[in-house]
């Protein structure tokens, strides 16, 4: 029984190598004691991009603030704050922030998708 | 395989009939795939709140905006926007609008605890 509660910008970033100026903050995971899904922050500067990739896992998204476009499947969506997305597991997808300010979302994952140590 | 992009002001509000001024939005559900957990929005306007409640299952709460307080298992922690919460199971919890503004945020839940038909 091990309750948290933080502010997210005291958690600290690390770098998304897989793709280009994306940050990723781990505010909940199974380490927290969470048993069944993991919640993530990620802050993609302007003119950083994900390339198109997919895998068997979900992702619930939450866009906080900033603009970008996200491409599902091949089709392109606008994302700006407020906008919410369900990409099951298996859907390619692609995140690009081509606004001007920092694109900056929560993303969340099953538990079974966070890697050890996280 | 199915991709659900939305914006949450645009999802039906629900009344929260357990608690005072508190409304519901389900983004996220089994309903639309979603595997293994489900995204919620709540709003809860000025001077609204939650009873001191428990239940099995975890919260990952994020808020969106607004201030408040909750009360986490007796001691009492500020709201605004940023800060993140993990409730475990059993845990009791309590939420508090003492702003002026609505207090926006996501919670979210195991699929096991989302009722029937959402």
């Amino acid at each position: 029984m091990r309750l948290k509660v933080g502010r997210w910008e005291k958690v600290p970033e690390e770098v998304v190598s897989s793709a280009k100026g994306l940050y990723r903050r781990w505010l909940i995971t199974p380490r927290d004691g969470a048993p069944n899904f993991a919640m993530r922050l990620f802050r993609m500067v302007p003119g950083g991009e994900t390339p198109p990739h997919s895998h068997d896992w979900e992702h619930e998204v939450f866009i906080l603030s900033g603009r970008g476009r996200a491409t599902l499947d091949g089709e392109e969506y606008e994302l700006s704050s407020g906008t919410f997305l369900f990409i099951p597991g298996g859907v390619e997808h692609a995140f690009q922030n081509d606004g001007r300010e920092d694109l900056v979302f929560l993303c969340l994952v099953p538990a079974s998708a966070v890697p050890p140590g996280k």
